[in-house]
C-alpha cells in the first residue's frame, strides 16, 4: 500500500514537472486545432544545443573522473548500456503491433541515464551511511552514450533493411559511420570530445547549463504537438508499453547489481558503487535521451518512448529499484 | 511646475529605458536605409518565448494567491480589464482617420498592466504606511490577460465585417475561437495553463523568466524598423492618441477606484488594495502587452499603441495618476 | 627558453580555449563528412546578438570615461586603429598569393583590441605597482571599432574596383555607406548608439552580456566548419600569415608607445596608461573582431585571419609584448 501510494504521488509530481507538463500542454494544444508552431530552424538549433550540453556534461565528468581506478566499473557502465538496447530490441520490438522504430527508441531511453533518479540513489546512500566512491557518479556517460549511439544505429539499420531489396545483404559498418554523421550524433560527440579535450567550463556554465532545461521545456511542448498526431498509432500496443516500462528497469538494475558485486570481488567496487550502477541501468532517460533520440530516429513516435520513460518506468525506477538495491547490498554487507 | 517637471523627467527616463530606446533605435536605423534584419522564424520564436512567459507569470501569480479572499476584487479586475477596452472601442476608434485596429490595440495596452507602474504605487503606499493585502498584486492577470484577449477577438471581428459581404451577419463564436487558436493567444494561455496546474518554477526562473527582457529588447528593435516604414500613417492622428493617452489612464484608474471602493465597502478590501487596483487600471503594459498584440493584430502599427502608452500614457499614469489615487484613498481614510 | 616554454604553454592553453576549441571542433567534424548545421536564420541572428553586445559594451565604456581627460589618448587610439589596418593592406596584402580580403580581414583582427590580453597587462601592471588611469580601459572601443569599420570599408572597396570595369573611377562615399548600412555594422554602431545614449544596463547584464560567450562558441563552430572547406586556399601562403602574426603586434605596440609617450610629454598621461595603449594596439581580437569581420567581409577566410590572431598573435603580444613595454616604461621612468 506504501509503494502504491509512493507510486501515486511520485506518478503526479513527474506529471507536474516541467518535461512532462510541457509535453502534455502541447499534446493538448495541438488536440484543441492551435496554430501555433515552433519554426524549424530554431527546433534544430535547439535540439543542437542540447546535444552538445550533453555531450559537453559527458566529456567534462570523463575528464574529470579518476579513469585507471574506474576501469572495470566504466567497461561495465558501456556493456550494460548496449545490452539493454539489444534487450529492448528483442523482446520489446517482437511484441505484436509493436513499431520496431519505436521500441528501439524506448530500449535507447532506458538504456540511458536519468540524472534525476540516480541523484535520488546517491541522497538515499548518504543518509543511510553507506559508503560509495566519489566518481561513481562519473560513470554515467560510460552508459548512457552507448545506449543512445546503438539505439540510434540499430533503428539505421532497420531502416535500411527495411528499405532495401531483399535479396541484398545489409552492410552495417556504413550505416554506422552514416549514424555518427548525422546531425544528432555529431553533435552528441563533438560535445563529449570537447568537454574531454579542451576546457570549456566557462561556456558550459554561462550557456550551454542555464539554457538547457529552458530549451528542453521547448522541445517537449514540440513533442507533444507531435505526439497528438501520432497518438492514435499507440492505441493497439500502450498495453505493451506499460509492461516493458514496469519490467525492464528492474531487470536491467539486477542484471547491473550482478556485474557491480563481479566488480566488487575483483577490485573493491564498493558495495554503495553497485547500487549507483545498478540505479543507473534502473533509470530512464527524462533528459539526455528524448532529444538525442527525437534527432537521431526522427520516425519514432515521441509519445511511445516518452511515455513508457517518464510516466511508468521512472516512477518504478525511484519508488521499486532503488530500496530493492540498497536492500540487496545491506543484506550482502551484513552477511 | 512641480508636475511638470517631474513628468518631464520620467518622460526622459522612458525615452532611455531599453524597451523605448531599442524601438527609437530600430525605427532611426530603418530610416538610415540600414539592411539590418532579424531573421522571421527567430522572430516568431521570440514572440513565443515572451507571450509563454508572460502567461507563465500570470499563472503561477493566480496558483500562489488565496482565490476566496480575493474573489470580488480579482472579478472587478476581469471587468475593468473587459471594459477598458470597449471603452477605446467605441472613442478612440470612433476619432477621425483613426484606424480600427490601431485604435483597439491601443486599447488592449492600456486594458493591460504595467508591471513597473504598479511597483511603484507598491512602493509608495510603503513609505506612506498605507497597508494594503499582500495579493493585491496577484490581481494583474486577471486584469491584463482579459484585456489582451478582448482586443484580439474585437480586431478579428472588425477585421471579418470589414472582408466580409455587407450581406451577411457575422457570427462571433467562430471568430473567437479562431483568435484562440492563433499562435498569440495559445502562447498565452498555454503558460497560464502550465504556470496555474504544473509546477514549471524550475524552468520558469532558469530560462523563461532572465531571458525575458533580452528578448523584448529585440522584438522592441524589429517593432522599431517597422515602425519607421509605417510612421506616415500616424501624421493625421497623433494628436487623438494624445489626448487618448493623457485621458485614459486617469479615467481608467477613477472608474476602477469606484469599484474598489465597492469592493472595500462589501468585503473590508483594503484602501491601499483600492490604489493598488485603480493604478493597474490606469496603468498601460510595456511588457506584456507589445508582444500579445504584435503577434496578435498584426495589422496594427506599433507606432500607434507604443508611442501612445509608453511616451505618454506611463507617464501619465506614474505622475499623475499614482498621487491622485493615494490622495483620494488618504481623504477618504481621513473622512 | 623561458620565452619558449611560455610561448608554448600559452598557445596550448588557447586551443583548450572555448574560442579555438570550438573552431578546432568544428574543422574536425566538417571534415570527417558530418551532416551536422546550424541553421541560417539562427546563425544570422547570433552575429547580430554578439555584434549588437560589442557595440552596447563599448557604448557604455565611453558614457562612463571622462572625455576630456582622455581626449588626446582616445584620438591617438583612433588613429592607431585606422592606423594598423592600412599598414595591413598594403604590407600582408601585397605578399604573393595573399587574397587581399583575408590581408585586410586580418589586419582589422590586429587592429581590433583583446580583452583578455589588456586584462593580463592591467594585471601585471597592478602586481608591478606601476600607476595607470582608471579610465585607460575605456580607451578600447576607440581603437577597436574604427578598425573594424576602417577593415570592412577597405574589403568593399577592394570587391568594388575588382569587380568594376577598369576604366571607370570608383567612388569611395558610396561603399563607406553601404559598408555602414549593411547588418554587420548596423548592429555593431547601433549598439555602440544605444550603449551610449540610452541605459541599457538592465538588458545587458541580463542577457546580451551573459549569451555572449556561448553565442561565439556557436559561431566558432560554424566558422571552423566553413574553415575546413577553405583551408586549402592557405596552403601555399600560411608562413606569410605566421611571419606578420609574428611581427606585427610588437611593431603596433611600439607605435603606439611612441604616440602613448607623446601624450605622456604633452598632457601628463601616465606611464602605465601608455603601457596600456602599447598593449591594446599589439593585442587582436579573438572575441569583438570574429563576428564582426565574418559578417562584413563574408568572403574572407576565417582559417587565416582567426588562425593568425588567436593561434599566433595573441600568445606573442602577451608573452612578449607586454613585458617589452612594461620594461620600457620602467626604464624610461627610472632615466
Amino acid at each position: 500500500m506504501d509503494f502504491l501510494s509512493d507510486f501515486f504521488v511520485r506518478f503526479v509530481a513527474q506529471l507536474q514537472s516541467p518535461t512532462l507538463g510541457f509535453l502534455i500542454g502541447g499534446m493538448i494544444v495541438a488536440a484543441l486545432g492551435s496554430e501555433l508552431v515552433i519554426p524549424d530552424p530554431v527546433y534544430q538549433f535547439i535540439v543542437f544545443m542540447l546535444l552538445i550540453k550533453v555531450g559537453l556534461t559527458g566529456g567534462q565528468e570523463i575528464r574529470n573522473a579518476n579513469l585507471v581506478e574506474m576501469l572495470l566499473p566504466a567497461a561495465f557502465a558501456v556493456i550494460l548500456g548496449i545490452l539493454i538496447v539489444f534487450i529492448g530490441r528483442y523482446t520489446l520490438c517482437k511484441l505484436p503491433y509493436v513499431k520496431t522504430e519505436d521500441g528501439i527508441a524506448t530500449a535507447g531511453l532506458f538504456g540511458a541515464v536519468s540524472g534525476s533518479t540516480f541523484a535520488a540513489a546517491l541522497t538515499l546512500l548518504e543518509t543511510q551511511n553507506i559508503p560509495y566512491e566519489a566518481w561513481s557518479a562519473a560513470l554515467y556517460p560510460f552508459m548512457d552514450i552507448p545506449a543512445l549511439v546503438t539505439a540510434i544505429v540499430l533503428a539505421s539499420i532497420h531502416t535500411t533493411k527495411k528499405s532495401g531489396t531483399a535479396g541484398k545483404r545489409v552492410r552495417i559498418w556504413p550505416i554506422v559511420k552514416e549514424s555518427l554523421q548525422g546531425s544528432a550524433l555529431t553533435a552528441l560527440l563533438l560535445g563529449l570530445a570537447l568537454g574531454l579535450l579542451t576546457q570549456p567550463e566557462s561556456v558550459y556554465k554561462t550557456f550551454y547549463d542555464p539554457l538547457f532545461r529552458g530549451l528542453l521545456s521547448v522541445l517537449m511542448l514540440i513533442m507533444g504537438m507531435e505526439a497528438t498526431a501520432r497518438i492514435g498509432e499507440l492505441r493497439k500496443v500502450a498495453q505493451w508499453y506499460t509492461v516493458y516500462a514496469v519490467v525492464a528497469p528492474l531487470l536491467h538494475g539486477l542484471i547491473a547489481f550482478g556485474l557491480g558485486m563481479i566488480a566488487h570481488y575483483a577490485t573493491g567496487f564498493s558495495l554503495g558503487g553497485v547500487v549507483v550502477l545498478a540505479v543507473m541501468a534502473a533509470s530512464s532517460s527524462d533528459i539526455s535521451g528524448p532529444p538525442t533520440l527525437r534527432a537521431g530516429i526522427p520516425s519514432a513516435n515521441p509519445s511511445a518512448y516518452i511515455g513508457a520513460s517518464t510516466a511508468v518506468g521512472t516512477p518504478v525506477a525511484i519508488a521499486l529499484g532503488i530500496p530493492l538495491y540498497i536492500g540487496l547490498a545491506q543484506a550482502l554487507a551484513g552477511g
